[in-house]
């Protein structure tokens, strides 16, 4: 079976660690979108032999918030299709199931570990500048205003690397490979947990890269998570002719544009530090109509949970506030969340000696300042509530350009580390 | 050849007035993508033995701003095709010439008459409850979140009505009859008159039904137009991730907001009436990220021409700062306008003539505030400074909501006593 | 007894029309501490020979809102006192009851006729420039931040003027001068009104000066009064120190501060002409310090009495919104209002005639647009319904800059002219 | 020569260290007008054999902004006689050299010390609550609206008690004390070293109360400290009548108000921990005016100097632009500032090895994070340029309600507690 790489005459099967990163970062999907990528690793997995779960038994969308809607999901599916997935996989992933979940036996008694690498694009048109590898060397994103611009690519390139070297099962224990979708707005990891993924962990290792790291450094732990939740605000006002009666309408686009401001304008904490963006905003239909219709999209996070409750609890007060301001109704619902969490030094020592022994690896650190939100830190704490230890691990990547920005890259010699001192720690 | 009327056996050529009317409030379509109205319109005005001018003869698209883009322009295709249109007529307006001017020489001398109707509808979704006539007869707007909401399907009705009445050439001088596409948005009048339409004209009727006149009541004159500027403004600023360095980016969705509140704050005048309407903003892709681009739509209107311009001199200004004090890019564009006018007392007093010689008019008013703008009044300026005469006359239409509300309807008795005043006038 | 005129060699009694103007121009005293100007009509009034009315006789302070408090009025009497005031008419005034009232019997049988003129200045720094009059000549206000700039200076001068002409008592019927204080703010009519100031009048007139019309035209009548409704919003938080803690306060200030804005952003009517104004904000303490405190003072206005009811309840969802968005408390307080109010031919016919013999009045219109607030309209009102007559008339002055101005200035011309005026129509 | 103390038949002379504390107390006065406590200060010390800097010699005051005015300064000497402050000391300081420096060799070699206390109190009303001990003690502020809600009060008791305790001239070097006016606001520290308070210093102890830390627990060190810029914005625009022509009037109370919610909104940074409040908004004069003038005070904080400097940057952004939203001007003045500062280790030790020697000290910690600015970090770097070493430390005080709050207070166990530390650690 031959999917379409970067170059359509080279399958999937045929690339390696840096094919892999190329291909699927031409091939950018947003959360639950991930139809070709999702396909196209389930069918490598099961080419080398691994136990692979889809649909259903990798996730339940139930505990999603938020899906795609069917239209979305079916340009979605001919999108996927155009790029060469295959009919019966899509069958399996189009209404946005598409998590995998890989597992294989070593052949030695040993712990069972996971590893858990994310798999979904952002809404974000990517940089056509010469300067941009992506861009000057063919392979930026296929499809336009969608972006690999959180180094999930690279993520996914070192799951697969990992199944091809654990394919020969002649390391201890067992290893799970967590394919999640939906990291960005923190909505596939509690689904994935709501289908089992947690189930019988003894380890788990989650991977970043980037962060601010040079490539060459590793952070075998990692602190400093925001606890975030991400918000859908829906103002209901009431139309009315612009010019004749101003007076009869109910502006909806006032009031979210007040929310708006209102929200970033929430206190810094003393207690913890804190970020509020307002990310989307949709109102209105033509300029001659007071505007009946608004939508907000927002997130809130903290270093503590407690304050990103805090946090919350006052952003409704703000939304609920401009609704009344201007006599329109709020309707609010929480669309996604990440925790804080600690990582188990037991976890890290394993990460920071494997790292230690690579040549490539210049510094290895215990600890790095996160700085931002990853609903990994649920699969942590389900990992530790089950008695298990878990690390988030960060390599080196040498970024050009800010996280979510259209000029973000990684440098690609940090697929191999990432490979090397994850496999290392698993034998 | 047979068009679908509501009743989808019915021919076009087979409506009376009221079928006519409820036959295109079904088949709603806005400024620019009155394909099948466009299409129908010429077919029966070419079937009644009118001379008939469309595309580049009818409107010169260079003079109008912000004309819809081709996906939206082959979607409207789409549906003009599936509701009937034939691909002739829709070549000629498949890239928005949706304009139609008809001619015809009666059988004695005598001014040259014109009649204008507007045919776009709104970017508005009907009301489905069974107290609102389409809906309860099932007529109601075939389009989604399109609607007539402002009478423009009756216009058109009374035009063709006009049309037949006229058809056998027994009346004096000569009459043009103007269907005028994207009335709404205030942008086709000036787009007909760069191709000529006011060219040779001696008197100019313009007709509206409604603005809160009982039916059987007819003002043959209107004052208190509001002029009209509408504007679109684009915010460039850059993206950055939420939680990492939210400093990095530059919020063109916070100055779109402040820049809607600081607009609805500018300062009423003393000097005339004033309107300010930010009817649309869009911003931003994703919650986590920082928006780098955001849209304002909006309108101000003056019952002074002067004031109107001293308020987008303000409004540009709200803009601008906006735009610096989040450090991102405006762009400012005019996308429609409309301008005051006075109507001349010889062409009110054959319009107030004519409806005094109707028993089905109660009451003639020599004048009506109109209290919104129309950029037939454009065509009527234009008209006057060529040293000819026109009105703008209103038709009593018991309207039980307001204009652009998805509640709007006529009192269908309106349609014949519009038909029967203009023919009466011009005979 | 004499006071201090401009020069202060000169008592009151020689002041001539102009003199008297100047004299009170330059002790310009804001609502309710008009102690020396009331000190200073009262005694003037009695040295005529006319019946006066002071204190609780003149004014019921139980109906006026917002008194200004001890500290005000006492530094007031002090700068009375040192204005020249004596001491017993000060303790008659000190306390805010500075209405005058005075009456006189005519030698025939007549109609009693009310004279209505208002006495405060306002809290205005007066210009220096060289061009503005008051300042040239010297006779600029003697008070910081406080000033005549809607022309009381000169009403007041009539209203003396008047008392002299009439004081030979050879008029018929019986005239009734009211010297309301509190004008502005819309609080002294309704509380003279409460101690029986309109009982028994006839007709009433009330005088202006100024309103765009230059010197030599008289408008006989008055349309387009706004009703009015001044608030007064209190918001109160909690303090907290704005680095470590910063989350523990609850900011006043920008509950305040978002409101200011909301209010100006309140839709225009359609059905009528709206106002709004936030004049006053003042909040919080320090910039290290939460902002606990905050006070909006504010005013709604419409040329229709329904629309300003519905315009100030909008107004006390957007305050009380602010509030909650802010989670401070909100208190509202109505400080003042006026009505709208409408002339009768029959007075209106009388200013007319009498202008119209006036060889320095070159232009009698019978109605003027007012465009602004005088709570006159109550006095007009209740004369009304009493059975009597009313207008309020408009003596042009062709003021150089707008009323509520620094340069704001009048043709003293325009003194002689009303005091001719109204002396004729009551002749 | 007595004192008014809080019983006023007592001396300064005689009050113990909580007596004085609570002397200083009742007698809050603000920033540059601390009339009462210096002329206190001063005679006290001198009265213990101290060498006394005053007036020029203590503080340059050409260095600091934005002194009290003249009539602020003539109530603050009044309140200061009032309060028994004697006319010669009163000369001294009356126009803001509230500074006082006291210096006193020891008999024996040893370095220069430097002991700062600051003694300004801040503008807040304190709280009059029972369970508040200054108001249930008879203590409170005397003064309405200003209170020491920031532990100044104790600093001073506890300089006077070292001044006491020293007084026999047996330690090691030379001591002096710096008693630095107007700390709130940040404006006393860099006028006091351009006076030369840091010259010739070897060490400095910055003294502290509270900061979150139990009575019994002393850090000897601090970390964390904000940056801080301290800005008075005002706008001047044109008032107009707000009915007539409120387009003539230039709105500077809205650009206030836009400013103050657009400068909370300034983002978060990832780089640094910042903190923005506007303190104080005042603007307008009266309802029925456009406000023609505004003033902001706001302060602008972050854990680094460069996050500071580059949010000021974007403030001052934020201002303009509100000031051309609304075409007003605006003026920007710097008027405070505080930087960060590390603390020196063995400055550190010596203070951790004197507190744990003391039994009433539970607990002693090397560093405490601070998260709020003092500009005693001007004269830590000052020392530390000159090659001398510094540390701030922060004595616990259980503090039952945040800094700047009208509850706040200190255990005043902690009084002692600082005087033996630092005495401990000059011996």
């Amino acid at each position: 079976m031959y999917f379409s790489g970067v170059d359509s005459r080279v399958s999937i099967a045929e690339l390696d660690l840096v094919g892999l990163r190329r291909c699927f970062h031409a091939h950018a999907e947003t959360a639950f979108t991930e139809l070709w990528t999702s396909v196209t690793i389930a069918a490598e997995l099961r080419r080398l032999g691994w136990r692979v779960l889809t649909g259903a038994e990798a996730i339940d969308l139930s505990r999603a918030p938020r899906l795609p809607g069917p239209d979305e999901l079916s340009r979605a599916a001919e999108r996927a299709r155009a790029w060469g997935a295959d009919a019966d996989g899509l069958r399996v992933v189009r209404d946005g199931h598409t998590a995998v979940i890989a597992e294989l036996d070593g052949g030695a008694p040993g712990p069972s570990t996971a590893v858990r690498v994310d798999i979904d694009a952002l809404p974000l048109d990517e940089s056509q500048d010469a300067s941009h590898a992506p861009a000057r060397d063919g392979f930026a994103s296929r499809s336009p205003e969608v972006m690999h611009a959180c180094g999930h690519d690279g993520h996914v390139a070192v799951g697969l690397e990992l199944a091809r070297r654990l394919a020969g099962r002649d390391f201890p224990g067992r290893v799970r490979l967590l394919f999640q979708p939906a990291e960005e707005g923190g909505r596939g990891a509690r689904a994935m947990l709501a289908a089992g993924a947690a189930e019988g962990v003894d380890r788990l290792y989650a991977l970043h890269f980037g962060l601010g790291l040079p490539v060459g450094e590793v952070a075998a732990g990692t602190s400093g998570f925001f606890a975030n939740s991400k918000l859908l605000a829906a103002f209901t006002g009431r139309p009315s002719h612009a010019a004749h009666a101003p007076e009869e309408g109910r502006n909806a686009l006032l009031a979210a544009a007040q929310a708006a401001l209102g929200l970033h304008a929430l206190p810094r904490f003393g207690a913890a530090d804190t970020r509020v963006n307002v990310g989307v905003l949709r109102a209105g239909t033509a300029p001659n109509i007071v505007a009946a219709d608004a939508e907000l999209r927002l997130e809130l996070r903290a270093t503590s949970g407690e304050v990103c409750d805090e946090l919350e609890r006052r952003a409704r007060a703000v939304l609920n506030a401009a609704g009344a301001a201007h006599e329109v109704g709020v309707r609010i619902e929480r669309i996604g969340a990440a925790t804080t969490a600690d990582c188990d030094p037991a976890a890290v020592r394993a990460i920071a000696a494997a790292a230690r022994s690579l040549p490539a690896v210049t510094r290895v650190l215990d600890d790095h300042r996160f700085g931002a939100s990853d609903d990994a830190t649920f699969l942590m704490r389900a990992v530790q509530e089950r008695g298990g230890e878990a690390t988030y691990l960060v390599v080196g990547a040498s970024s050009p350009a800010p996280h979510h920005s259209p000029g973000f890259d990684i440098d690609e010699a940090c697929l191999a580390i990432a490979a090397d001192v994850v496999e290392r720690a698993i034998r």
